[in-house]
C-alpha cells in the first residue's frame, strides 16, 4: 500500500497509535507542539518542521527568505500553543556544490526571525543532500494556564482567525510574521479554548480542531477575511501556508475580544459534532463541506 | 566560493561566529549537544542529526535499520555529553510513491532504540521529498556535575575509547548501540574531563577535543582497539561512523577506571598544544598526523 492511499494525516494517526510515552509527556504526537511537563508553572513545547526544495520553496527563491520561512514555520507552531519560542536546532541538507553565499543567506534569514522573537539558535547538523532541505526543531515555554491545544473547543464557542487568508503561495508564505505576539496577547488576556495555526488551509486545519474537540462548526462565509493576494474566495478556505491563528473562545470571552483592537475576525461557531462542517453564505443558504486542503501525499 | 572550499567544519565555525545567544544557553553551537540552563541541578541537552539516502544509508538498506540508526545517532550525541535522552522529534521526508511498509519499518526501528533507552517520540513532521530524509532532534537531561564537553581536556589526561574502531561502514553503522549506559557509568563514577562520540573518525573527532581544549595529543598506535570489521589499521584512525566514546580523565581517575571491567581502552595522553597530534608506533617511532576523517563537503 502506498502512503498516498493512507494520506498524510492517516499516516500520522497510524504512527500516533503505535507510540507510547511516559507520564512526563502531557501531549505527544498530534498537536502543533508536543507538551512536556517542565515545572510547577510551565510546560516545554517542542516542534519540528522540514522544508524541502521543490515542495516548500523553489530553487529560485531568495535564500534569505527560505531561511526566514524555516524558522518562522516552527515559531508559528509554538504560537499556536500559546508559547514563547526559545531554542532552535537547524539541520541543513545542502547539495555538494552549494555556495557559501547560499549558507550565509539561509542563516541571515533564520537570524532575522530569531532576533525578532528572542530565539536562540543553539545547534543542528549539516549534511550533504540532493536537494536543499531545512529542518528546524524548536523548543518553547508556556505557562500552564496559557496552553492552547486543538482539542478544547466547546459547543457555543466563537471561532476567530487572525489576519486574512488565501493566496499565500504568491508571496506571503516566504514573508509571513509568525503570530507570536498575537497569540501571547490572546492567551494572557483571554481563556482560549482551542487554537491551531493555519498551515494546510482553513477548512483542513479546522478539521483538526473538530476532530480533536469532537465538535462541529458553522462558518459564515461572508465573514471570512480574504487576503488581497487571493484570486478566488475558495483560496481562503482551501489554500495552505497562511500561518494565521484559528482559535475558539466562549461567547463571553469572544464578545470581550471583539471589543479590543486586535486584528482578529469572528468567522463562525462551534456546534454539535453531528452537525459536521457547514458554510452559510450571505443569503443564509447552508451547505455542508469537507475539511480539505493541502496534503503532502 | 563553494562550501567545499570552507569545509563542513569551516562552515560550522562561520555560523557559530555569527550567532549570538542569551544567558540561558550554557553552550551553543560547536559541541555534541547544546547545553541549556534548566534548574539548580540539571541542564537540558539538545541535538539534531539529519540522515539522507545515498549519504548516510542506501536505498537497499532495511527501513528498520535506517530508522534505528536515525534515533541512535542522536542518542549517541546525548551520551557524549553524559546525559540521558528523553524526547525525540522525527522529521521524515519521503518520496511521493513511498509504501506504508517503508514508514512502518522506519518507525519500528526508531521505537526499538526509543524503548531501550526510555526515549519518548513526541512529534515531528512528514513531508514529501525527493530522497528519503530523516532528521531526529533529541532533548536529554544531565546533572550539572555529570556534564562532559569537548573542551575540558587537560595536560596529563589519559585518553580512552569505548569498544573497537574501524570498518563500521560494513555493517555496524546500521546496528550500533549508542553508548548511553557506558557514558552514564563514566560520568556518575568518574570525573570525565572531556568527551565526544566518534562519528567522523578517531583522528578527526580527536581534533575537536584538541581544538576546544587547546591541547595536543600523543596516541599509542598499538593500543588503539581495531574492530574485526576493519580491513586496515588506518580505518580505526580515519573511517567514520564508529559511534564509540572518546574521552579523557586525569591520571588518577584514569588509573581508577583501568581497574574496572568496562570495555574502555587507554590509547594515549593529552599533552601541550604545541606538540600537536602524534602517533607513536610499536617501535617507539613518532610521526605527526593531521586530524582528518569523514567530511560532508
Amino acid at each position: 500500500m502506498r502512503i498516498a492511499a493512507l494520506g498524510e494525516f492517516g499516516l500520522i494517526e497510524r504512527i500516533k497509535r503505535r507510540v507510547k510515552t511516559d507520564r512526563s509527556v502531557f501531549k505527544g504526537i498530534g498537536d502543533d507542539c508536543a507538551v512536556i511537563r517542565f515545572n510547577a508553572d510551565k510546560y516545554l513545547l517542542m516542534t519540528a518542521d522540514m522544508l524541502v526544495e521543490g515542495v516548500d520553496f523553489l530553487r529560485k527563491d531568495e535564500p534569505f527568505l527560505v531561511g526566514r520561512k524555516a524558522m518562522a514555520v516552527s515559531a508559528s507552531d509554538i504560537a499556536a500553543c500559546g508559547g514563547l519560542p526559545r531554542y532552535a536546532l537547524v539541520s541543513l541538507g545542502m547539495p555538494k556544490r552549494s555556495s557559501v553565499g547560499l549558507a550565509d543567506g539561509l542563516l541571515e534569514g533564520m537570524r532575522d526571525i530569531a532576533r525578532k522573537f528572542g530565539i536562540n539558535i543553539v545547534g543542528g547538523d549539516i549534511s550533504r543532500a540532493h536537494r536543499l532541505t531545512l529542518d528546524v526543531s524548536m523548543t518553547g515555554v508556556v505557562e500552564k494556564r496559557c496552553l492552547a491545544l486543538r482539542g478544547g473547543a466547546r459547543k457555543g464557542d466563537m471561532l476567530f482567525v487572525s489576519g486574512a487568508l488565501g493566496g499565500s503561495i504568491r508571496g506571503k508564505h516566504l514573508k509571513f510574521t509568525p503570530r507570536i505576539k498575537e497569540a501571547r496577547f490572546l492567551v494572557t488576556h483571554f481563556k482560549v479554548n482551542s487554537m491551531i495555526d493555519i498551515s494546510d488551509g482553513l477548512l483542513q486545519d479546522l478539521g483538526h480542531i473538530m476532530k480533536e474537540s469532537g465538535a462541529g462548526v458553522v462558518l459564515y462565509e461572508e465573514l471570512i477575511p480574504v487576503s488581497k493576494a487571493a484570486r478566488r474566495r475558495e483560496e481562503a478556505l482551501y489554500m495552505g501556508e497562511d500561518f494565521e491563528l484559528l482559535f475558539s473562545l466562549s461567547q463571553k470571552e469572544g464578545t470581550r475580544l471583539q471589543r479590543t483592537n486586535g486584528n482578529f475576525t469572528f468567522i463562525g461557531n462551534i456546534v454539535e459534532k453531528a452537525e459536521g462542517l457547514r458554510l452559510i453564505d450571505a443569503r443564509g443558504k447552508k451547505r455542508e463541506v469537507k475539511p480539505a486542503g493541502f496534503t503532502h501525499f
